[in-house]
C-alpha cells in the first residue's frame, strides 16, 4: 500500500498549518510513496530555494531506508556505523526532517520531508504533518 | 512577480478537475515559478511514475523560455532551427504540456506542466490548469 | 595563446552594444578560452534564462572542435555525416551562435556563444563581437 | 528585486581592483540573481581552471540558502548540524568566499562566489565586490 494523493495532501495541508500556527519560516513539503517517488510538494511563499531540494531528499531519504532521517543521520556519519551511506541513492540527507509516513498496521506507505527553517523546526513541522495520517 | 503557493493550489486543483471530469488518465501536475524552481507538484493516484519527471520538465522548459513546450517543440527537432536545443538545461521537453502562467499583463510568472495521459490530453489538462488564473 | 580576460571584456561589451544598436532581445554573451573553459560571461537583463546554458554550450562547442556551432550543425544531425557528435562533450550545439575566435595568425584563442534572440540575431551578435578582436 | 547587468559589472570590477591592489592571485567572480541563475562572471588571467566551477557554486551556494557560504560552511560539516547539506542542490560549498548580496532595504539580490587564491583571499575580494553595491 502506498500513499494516496488525497492523504498526501492531508499531510501537506497540516504541515503547513503547523509552521504557520507556530509563525516558522516558509516551508517546503514534500511527500513520496513507499517506493520513494514523489507524490506531492509545497513550496511555502519565501521559502529558502535552496530548501526545496532538501525537503525532497528528506523525504526520499526516510521512504528509502524506512528510517526518520534524523536516524539515519546518526548512523551515516564519517567515524559512525555506516559512513559513506549517505553518499548512495543520489544523496541521502543525514539530519532531522524527513519522517515516515505507516498505516495504521504499522507498515510504510511514504514519507514527508521538510525543509526551510532550523532542523528543529523543519522536523516540528514534519511530525505534525505526519500525525495528521493518525 | 512570481506565481503564489496559493495561485499554485488553484492551478493544480483546476487541472486535476480537468483530467477527472473528462475521464482522462491520472496526472501529474506540476507548477514552478518564473525561475523555473518547484513552487508545487501533485501525483494523481495511479498515474505512471515516469511522467511524474516529464511533468516537471514541462513545466521548467515553459518557464526557462517564458514558451509552451509544445511550440518550443517546433523548433528543437533534428532538421529544424535549434535542433539540440532540446539537450539544454539539464533535459528540455519539446511535446506539448507545458505552459507559460502570464499575469494580467502577460508577463510570465511561471510555467505548469501536465503529464500522464496522450499528449493532447497532457495539453487540454494543462491549457485548463493555466485558464484558471484568469 | 589563449584569449585574455581584457580580450573577452572587449568581445562581450562589442556584443551587447550590437545588440543594443540593432534592438534585438536581451543576450547572453559567453567567452570560452582555447581550451573550452569559461573566461567571461554576461547576462543582459531581461534575456530568458534558458538561454544562459544556451551561450555557453555554444562557445564550448565552437572552442572543443574549432568550428563555428552553425557549420558543425551541419554535419551533426540524423541523417549527417557525423550525426551523434552532438550528444559528446556534455552536450553540443548544432545551430548558430557560436564563433571561433583567432589571432592575427589565424590560430584559435577561444570561442564566443551568444543567446537569447533568434539563431540569426544571436549570430549576428556573435559575429560582431567576434569582428572586436580584429 | 534581482540584481542588474550594471551592479553585477560593478561587482566584478570591484572583486578586480581589490585582487589586484593587495596582488592577491588571479581570481575568478561570479555573479548571480536571487534566485541562483548566473548573471556575470570574469576569470582574471592566470586563475587556476579548478576554481571557475568553485566560484560559481559559492554564489550559487549564497544565493539559494541567503547565507554567505562561511556560515554554512559552520553547519554543514561531518558532525554538524546539517551534515549533507552541502551535497544537496548539485553541490554546494562550505568555505567562505561567497557573500550575499543585498539591496537599501536588505533583501537579498544575489550573490557573488570568488576563488583562486586561499580561503581568505577569496573571501576578502568577495567581501570588496559586494561592498561595492552600497
Amino acid at each position: 500500500m502506498s500513499i494516496t494523493t488525497d492523504q498526501a495532501a492531508v499531510v501537506i495541508a497540516a504541515g503547513k498549518s503547523a509552521a504557520t500556527a507556530q509563525s516558522l519560516p516558509p516551508m517546503n513539503i514534500a511527500v513520496v510513496d513507499d517506493a520513494a517517488h514523489l507524490v506531492a510538494f509545497t513550496r511555502m511563499d519565501g521559502a529558502l530555494l535552496g530548501t526545496i531540494d532538501v525537503a525532497q531528499k528528506k523525504a526520499r531519504t526516510a521512504a528509502l531506508f524506512q528510517l526518520d532521517s534524523a536516524v539515519l543521520g546518526t548512523i551515516a556519519q564519517p567515524g559512525a556505523a555506516s559512513y559513506t551511506l549517505e553518499y548512495t541513492n543520489g544523496g541521502l540527507i543525514s539530519f532531522a526532517g524527513g519522517i515516515v509516513l505507516r498505516d495504521a498496521d504499522g507498515h510504510c506507505i511514504g514519507a514527508v520531508g521538510v525543509s526551510g527553517g532550523t532542523v528543529d523546526q523543519d522536523e516540528l513541522v514534519a511530525k505534525s504533518a505526519a500525525t495528521a495520517l493518525d
